[in-house]
């Protein structure tokens, strides 16, 4: 069996993780081997620059240094991590991956997404996922639900105001309609249930 | 007075760290303000980055991992520090920078130059000294004044093997021809004084 690299993406409180959990549990129990990972980080090295980018102020990082620091990430995490899975037959499930540099630190940010794409050709050999789901949920209600699971600790991306994360929401449906192919939009807003449902129609054609 | 930017550069053991010192007490004396800094680091947040870089396994990171963590080292350090001295009209002084992550990742690890001076535009503005003095010593004689100086400690760099350094020091002769206005080279193998009055001269045209 070839395995899949899939990622899901969105802003905060969309309900990621849970949909990760059920996304692997479903395919588990299809046979298949998964492994759930994360960014940033997911391997050794990067969840060390994992722990620079998250804490201390907003402004710590300039838009430049942390693109380059997601990239240095990144490419640690593919070389160790998702690239010998898929090696191994294995699905691999990211909870965040690219996609959300080009929002949040690219869209959003003000960096160039060619830039970012170049980065990522010479981090991580452009590796794309075969299929990435962005839960879609207003800003108000992720913020919502985000407040009430992390009971008042915020990192320095969560922190940022409401017009940025307007913008980091606008990023992921630009990419949806820029790519259709691999890029899926899911609506966050109904029962857990419900949004794994509609995730597996949209991954109909890979699943084993 | 218009502040200058200096680098030195060279293997283990060349001496950078006492020119350094030397050369900022010449210039002061001459009336100016000088900041001294070094790469890896120079800033807070490029201190973090130097301290993941450093330690570990020599395989901790793989040469393009470790190529992203040096510019996004060098764009804080180039942001918070160097760019605000040059812009008080101070001099500034850096014990390494991007002619290092040239020839050790570079020629020496095998990334492409025209990468590392990708990632430099991008993350730094590709900002380069006003001159850069390479301190030119045999390897051998390097590392018999390193091992001498750090009594058994040695960074991820120092501990790779002979080859590789004599690549390193191939590499600084090569950007000294290549780039002559630039770099120059400068005989590290004589007494420190004889060797701050050699990089002088090759300073005359700059200093105070």
């Amino acid at each position: 069996m070839t395995g899949r690299f899939l990622s899901l993406e969105g802003g905060e409180g969309a309900g990621k993780s849970t949909q990760v959990r059920a996304l692997a549990a479903t395919i588990e129990a299809r046979g298949a081997t998964v492994v759930v990972t994360r960014e940033p980080g997911g391997s050794e090295g990067a969840e060390a620059i994992r722990s620079l980018l998250m804490h201390g102020e907003v402004s710590r990082w300039d838009a430049r240094a942390e693109a380059l620091l997601f990239a240095a990430a990144r490419a640690d995490h593919v070389e160790k991590v998702i690239r010998p899975a898929l090696a191994a037959g294995h699905w691999v499930i990211s909870d965040r991956y690219l996609d959300s540099t080009r929002a949040y630190q690219g869209l959003a940010g003000g960096i160039d997404d060619a830039a970012i794409m170049a980065l990522h050709a010479f981090g991580s050999g452009g590796l794309l996922p075969d299929r990435t789901i962005v839960l879609d949920l207003s800003v108000q209600e992720g913020a919502r639900r985000a407040a009430l699971r992390d009971q008042g600790f915020t990192d320095r991306f969560a922190r940022r105001g409401e017009d940025f994360h307007h913008r980091v929401a606008e990023a992921f449906r630009s990419f949806a309609e820029r790519e259709p192919a691999r890029v899926r939009i899911v609506d966050a807003a109904r029962p857990p249930e419900a949004v794994t449902a509609a995730i597996l129609v949209e991954l109909a054609d890979l699943l084993p």
